[in-house]
């Protein structure tokens, strides 16, 4: 199959290694605006050419569109005029607002919505590596607006990465990744900021850092252009559910104001039945 | 050397392994007033036998307490009552109450405060393991208030559990470990709970869980035993740094709420700086 990947970083980059690796790729054509990133994909040797996107998208079978949610609002109306028989998905963290902008496009049944949850917070095509999707799930949204060969050939791409296929409504979608995803990120980001500004201060105060901080401020380290267009495509969810955060964390501020030990025993025992989720 | 230790879970078992191990401890003596806990320490073979504090006081060399730290407050100064030539030292998580509290006892100068920065979100003996500590970080605390001798024996511990000694006065290492550690664990609950909440509404939202998601929230599995008496004795410093962390929080909601997306990206960008203290 020839396959147009629109998008040379992380996620885009590790699409290809695997697509080929694993034989579905007989060719892969590439397209980034960023020339630098393009060039490095082609050294790198994930795509075999670069095109420009018209002729990358005509001259492919399957299309992907692997870029931040605000870039693809722009490249996916024009990817689909020039689509014929192709195939194309994308993989956004956020699809209500993607779903709506060409729900009326002529060519709306070739599209098949997807989001792998996978990823590092690393980006860039140097970022990419076999294996980040393995074992993972990507969700497939409103497949009831795609054609039913579409719906398949898009299956079969994510199964070869080996990821789980769950279906679901685009705005379920959204509602799911707040939580999931969107709060973690933003948890991470805000922590890292409360410690940096400690820092200004203290110097040296922070020669060390432990296990536990590593992972909880690890999403930190994502970058602005992929999560600054998510926030805001999916502000109403992300909205409501950092609300709900702060006034958790303002009930363990209030409890350990008022030396109450054992209300914020019970806070943390609650907590831990996180352990239902994360083990399922 | 005859080594007891008091508290036979996560972090005194994982001590006593590799001390056996590694030949410095020739027998070691186990205390716990959880029966069900030091019978499973003597049978994993981490302890060679059981005694009561006291006797096991007595009997040692080297005496680790290993317990949470309002249990501790309890149990140092009976420690320290006991002791004539045996070396003392501690593993909690906060030090300056401790410190206050034992600061006028005779004997003061056998006891060196220590806080080894390594743990699991994990608990009790079964979840004791080798190379726990390898390679982290230890805090000693105020060691000009210790034997100079008590200090080189607590060191060649520490050091035989491949951790870098660190010295620090007891009152910076609270401010310290408020930002690094306790903070970190609060946003875990905090974020466990806000997803438990909506999980409660909305029935199987969360089949799925993503990379970031589950390292985020991973320390929301830990043990309210041990974290109600450190948030409880770290109060102050807790306070602190939950209050900037709230106010970070607000920040991002009014940003995302005025969708000003230039300002959300210079957010996510300072917060990016992390990479500077995590990659130390």
């Amino acid at each position: 199959m020839i396959i147009t990947i629109i998008g040379l970083g992380l996620m885009g980059g590790s699409a290809a290694i695997d697509l080929r690796k694993r034989g579905i790729a007989s060719h892969i054509i590439g397209v980034d605006t960023d020339k630098i990133n393009a060039n490095a994909a082609l050294n790198i040797g994930f795509v075999d050419e670069l095109l420009d996107m018209e002729s990358a998208v005509k001259n492919a079978e399957f299309v992907i569109v692997a870029i931040p949610v605000d870039a693809a609002l722009l490249v996916l109306p024009k990817v689909l005029d020039w689509v014929d028989k192709q195939v194309v998905t994308d993989m956004c963290s956020t699809k209500g607002k993607l779903l709506e902008w060409v729900k009326y496009h002529p060519k709306r049944r070739n599209y098949v919505a997807a989001h792998p949850m996978a990823g590092t917070e690393f980006s860039g095509p140097w970022a990419a590596i076999s294996g980040l999707f393995d074992g993972k799930a990507v969700i497939l949204c409103d497949t009831e607006d795609s054609d039913i060969r579409a719906v398949a050939t898009t299956k079969r791409i994510f199964e070869t990465l080996n990821m789980r296929v769950i279906y679901m409504n685009g705005a379920n979608h959204d509602v799911h990744a707040a939580y999931i995803s969107h709060i973690s990120h933003i948890s991470s980001f805000a922590l890292a900021l409360t410690v940096l500004e400690k820092e200004k201060n203290e110097k040296h105060i922070f020669d060390l850092a432990s296990g536990g901080f590593d992972s909880t401020v690890r999403l930190a380290k994502s970058s602005a252009e992929m999560w600054t267009p998510i926030f805001g495509q999916n502000k109403e969810n992300v909205l409501t559910v950092l609300e709900t955060y702060i006034s958790k964390l303002k009930d363990f501020k209030k409890t350990i104001e008022n030396d109450d030990a054992e209300k914020l025993a019970k806070l943390i025992k609650e907590s831990n039945q996180i352990r239902r989720i994360l083990f399922k």
